[in-house]
């Protein structure tokens, strides 16, 4: 007898470093591709899987979300602790439950939010390489704070849009956005409904700009109102980016809270 | 005409996922290969370097100090910004001064610090896989922190040595011992004179149990005085482990500050 099947949904971290982005691929390693793989073994047959947000090559996640049809009885551990044990070490589940037919971690999602971690100092390190991108110019974090509010609303962001951007609609709603300094890391961090193709590092790229004194404060709201991709900054690394959070509407229980990687989040220094 | 050697000491940090340990090798990639190769480009003769304390496979350091001699002049941005231009992006140098011709950055040394790093959760993480430990098994810092107090001062280490260990003598002086914990993340941290091989993991891995209940807060002081390997806790993973600090005679003018990766360092979450 055969049961009708399961909608879950997963919240996935991991270390974008080794892997083409989250999309899979013929050719080469991805995220989607190495998750579908343990999540078809546990199953017992092919599983495919829909994100809250692709990221690109080399980008990461803390908060990653999928959704996938399971067609088998599975105990939640399973999930949890069967897929972490199968799954290599840069990639890890850190919740599941289950969801209803019509549940989709894409189009559920309310919002998203990305963090970009830069190291901003005269000299690089060498452990954070991969999870940090290293800016040796002194930046204005505060400057870069008050360019960024620009950003806020409904607005065309054409000006941050890669020209291998297949989205219909170049509108997108920022609700949150910020630049702050802790010590010689500035963190850039924004929510909107969603993202462009290389919206966020092109956002990046522009505010660096804007930090180093190379630009003015008013040029993200020139960008923007330009709607022309040639005028904006470069498109920044991925090393430091990562998606965060994703919410869903608050009757679901998904935690709503910003997921920050190990370390940032342990408030050591004061300790 | 030739000018006389100069002696530089030069601070390094390095992941040491990708290489097998600081010592040079022929056949495998190891930091001091790395390092070197690019300190003898830069001086334009082949480099040996001495280094305060040598890490092994997959052990990293924020805080290396390494001294060699150099036969032509150079300015001190040749080390500085020459070398982490040449360098991988999993090395760097954040100090460099002149040292005198009797300086060794190894016999000089007055003591070391290392840090080890435990992710300490039910379920992993994948972001930090290479430079934390993962155990799931819930830690009582407390009970740790206790037990590594009978670690302190003058003692024969044997039960905590490897039996590939090269040293004349199996006495160390540890100065300084704690557990920690701040949220998911518990942190040992010790500093003694210099360190027997793998001594710092097998102190680790014994805690872990104490950690665990699964042995007396006294074990760590038993396990001392029986000088046997062979009833100590196994070997602890390098994934956690950081070379700290190393301190020199204060009129040298080392900076006597712990160095924590990037990340632990900026107070984050209180900000």
């Amino acid at each position: 007898m055969k049961t009708s099947p399961k909608r879950l949904l997963l919240g996935v971290e991991y270390l974008g470093t080794a892997y083409h982005g989250w999309q899979r691929q013929t050719s080469a390693p991805s995220v989607q591709g190495t998750l579908e793989a343990v999540l078809s073994e546990i199953s017992a047959h092919t599983v495919s899987t829909i994100c809250a947000g692709r990221t690109d090559a080399g980008v990461h996640a803390t908060c990653q979300y999928v959704h996938f049809d399971c067609h088998n009885p599975r105990p939640d551990k399973a999930w949890l602790k069967g897929a972490n044990t199968l799954l290599p070490d840069d990639v890890s589940v850190f919740s599941v439950q289950e969801v209803d037919d019509e549940f989709s971690a894409r189009f559920t999602a309310l919002d998203r939010t990305y963090t970009y971690l830069i190291h901003n100092a005269a000299t690089r390190q060498g452990i954070m390489s991969k999870t940090t991108t290293w800016i040796h110019h002194p930046l204005d974090e505060k400057r870069m704070h008050q360019a960024a509010q620009s950003l806020l609303g409904e607005q065309n962001f054409s000006a941050f849009r890669s020209t291998h951007c297949q989205s219909h609609s170049v509108h997108r709603f920022v609700s949150e956005v910020s630049v702050k300094r802790y010590k010689d890391l500035v963190v850039f961090q924004i929510t909107a409904n969603a993202f462009l193709h290389h919206m966020v590092r092109n956002l990046v790229g522009s505010l660096i700009e804007i930090g180093k004194g190379d630009q003015d404060i008013n040029w993200i709201s020139e960008l923007i109102k330009s709607e022309d991709r040639n005028l904006a900054g470069v498109t920044a690394p991925p090393n430091g980016l990562f998606l965060t959070r994703v919410r869903y509407p608050a009757e679901l229980g998904v935690s709503d809270e910003i997921r920050y990687p190990l370390y940032l989040d342990t408030n050591f220094a004061s300790g």
